[in-house]
C-alpha cells in the first residue's frame, strides 16, 4: 500500500524517460525497481533522488562500493526503512558482501545501538580528547 | 551532567580493576575514557559492555578496523548518540580515516537518511527481487 | 497483525459509543477507521486519544487544516508510523494537498533529514544568534 | 540555549499561576523545574502537558510509581530526550529505584535496542502465534 | 520478506542445535520462533543474541519478569521494531500483563513520546537539581 | 565540541568563497552561521548541502516560506537535531511564525508523536480506504 499512485505509462513523460534510460545504462540492466516507478509521480523529485544516489553509489569515490552499501544499510536499519534495508542489502550482496560480512554488519549495527542507548541513558561528559576543533 | 555518579576510586573494586587493566592492555594506553569510568557504577554492566565492544572492535574480524568504526559512527549518528559520535569518529581517524573519507561517510549517512525518509513517506511495495528467502 | 483484539461489538460499551458518535458527527461520515476500532479495547485510552486529535486537528486553530495535516505527516514519516503516514496523507489530500504539494512535503522532509544527519555527525557549536532566551 | 524565552513573571498570568499552584500542591514542594517555566510561554500548552503528566504519573493507577517512571525513562532514552532522561531518572530514584535497578533498566533498554536493530536488519516473518487479533 | 535465507536443516549444525536445545529447555516448549530460525544463518550471531536475551529475560534478576517485558516493549515501540513489539507484547501477556496494564503501558509510552518531542523542540536548560554527578 | 576542525581561512579556497558569497547574497546578510563554516572542511559537501537547502528553502516554491520552515522544524525535532531545531526555529520566526503558531507547531509535533507511538504499539491493519495506489 503506497501513499501515491505511480503513473501508468511513466516514460511518456520525457523527464521520467531520461531518468529511466540513465538507470538502465548505469546499471546495465532493464530492471527498474519500484522506488523509481513510484517517484515518477513527480519528475523533479525523481531526478533529484536519482542524481544523489547515482553520483554517490554508482560512481567511483574514495570508499569501495561494497563498503558504501554496507554503511547505507546500517543507516537504513537505524532509521528503519523497510524498502531501503531490502534494496541496499541486495545491492551490498551484489557488490560482494558475503554472508559472514552480512552477519558482522548486523553485529556492528546492533552493538553500536546497544552502546548508543546505554550512553544516552548515562550521559557522561564527553572527554576533551575527542574534540577535533582544538 | 550525568544520571549516575561515578565511583571515586573505581579500581578499589577488583571487577572494575580487571576491566580497566584489560582496556589499558588492549589499547596500549593509560587513557580510560569517561564511558568506562561512569559505567563502573555497576561492574556487571561495565564487564558486559567492554566485552562486547572489545570482541567486536578491538579484535581481528572479517572487516578492516577503519571500516568497522565508520559503520559504528554511521549508526551512532542515526541514533544521535553524542558521546558515541565523538568517541568513534576519533577512533575511526586513529585507525586511518582521512578527512576525505570522513566527508564521504557523512555524504553516505545523509543521503541514506534522505532516501529513508522519502521511502517511509511513499511506501512503495518492496520488489520481489529483493527477497533473500526464496 | 495487531497486538490487541478489538471488541466485536464495541458500541455496546456506552463510553465507546459516545466516542464513535462524536467521530461520526465531527467528520460527517459513517466511516470509523481501524485505529478507533482497535483502541476501543480500552475506553479511557480511546477517549484521550480522540479528544487530543479532535481538538487539534478537527477544530479551528491558528494554522490552516491542510498545513496541520502536512506537519502531522512529516512527524509521522520521521517516526516511521506506517498507519499514521497513510491516514494523515489521506487526510492532507482530503483537505486540499495537491500532488505537487505532496512532492514538496517529501522534499522538505527528506532534505531536513539529510541535514539533520550531517549536523548530528559534525556537531558544530550552535550560534549564539539562535538563542531565544536572551 | 532554548527556542523560547520564558516569561519573567509567569505567575502574573492566572492560567500559569493555577498550573504552578497545582504542581506545588501535587508534589508538596516549592520547586518548579524548567520545563514548566519555559512552557509558560503558552498557557494552553502548559495546561495540556501538565494535565497529561499529572493524571498519569502523579495519580494512582494500575502500575506502581517506580515502574511507571522506569518505563518513562526507557522511552526517553530511545527518543533521546536529554531533559526527560535527566528529570525522569531523578524521579525514578525519588520513587525508590536503586542503583542496581537503574543498571538493570539500562541493561534492558540496551539489549532491547540491540535486538531491535538486528531484527530490523533481518526482517523475518512475524510468527502467527503472536497475533492477538484471532 | 527477509534479508537472509534461513538454513533448511538448522539443527544439522551442532552450534545451532545447542542453542535450539537451550531455548526449548529454558522455555519448556518445543516452539522455536522465527527470530532464532533466521539468526541460524550465522551461528555466532545466534549464540550471542540468545545468550543476551536469556540471561536478562529468562533468569531471575532484580525486576519482576512482567515489568522487564513491559520495558522491553516500550523500547521496541520507540525503536519501531515490528517483530519485537509483537513477540515481547505476547511475552508480557504470558507473564501476567492484563489488558488494563497493556493500555497503561501504551499510555506511558505515548505520553513520554509527547513530552520528549515538546522538550526536544523547546530545549530548556536542564535543572542542576537533576545532576547525579555532584 | 565538533568532530571536524573548520578551516581558519575558509575563503582562501575559491569553492568555499563561492558558496559563502552566494549565502551572503541570497540572504542579504554578512552572517555566515557555523554549519557552513564547519562544512567548509570539505568543499564538495558544502556545495551540495548549500545547493539543496537554497533551492528548497530560499527560493519560491509551492508552499509559503513560513510553512516550509515549520515543516523543517517538525522533522528536526523528531530526528532530534539540536543545531537544526535552533537554526530553523529562528528562521521560521524570521519568516513570520508567531509565538502562538510556534506553540501550535509544538502541539502538532507532540500529538503526532503520541499517536505515532500508540499505533506502533497497537499495530492495527491499515484501512484499504487509505491506499492511493488503486
Amino acid at each position: 500500500m503506497s501513499t501515491v499512485k505511480p503513473p501508468e505509462n511513466p516514460e511518456s513523460d520525457p523527464r521520467v524517460k531520461a531518468v529511466f534510460d540513465d538507470i538502465r545504462e548505469t546499471r546495465g540492466s532493464d530492471f527498474i525497481n519500484n522506488v523509481w516507478r513510484y517517484l515518477a509521480f513527480d519528475p523533479q523529485l525523481l531526478e533529484e533522488m536519482w542524481r544523489d544516489v547515482r553520483d554517490l553509489m554508482a560512481r567511483e569515490t574514495l570508499l569501495e562500493p561494497k563498503v558504501k552499501e554496507m554503511i547505507y544499510v546500517a543507516v537504513s536499519i537505524a532509521n528503519n526503512c523497510d524498502y531501503c534495508v531490502h534494496s541496499h542489502t541486495a545491492a551490498a550482496k551484489a557488490k560482494g558482501m558475503s554472508d559472514g560480512e552480512h552477519a558482522e554488519l548486523l553485529r556492528i549495527v546492533s552493538t553500536a545501538a546497544r552502546t548508543n542507548h546505554i550512553l544516552n541513558g548515562l550521559r557522561p561528559p564527553i572527554d576533551e580528547a575527542f574534540d577535533a576543533d582544538v
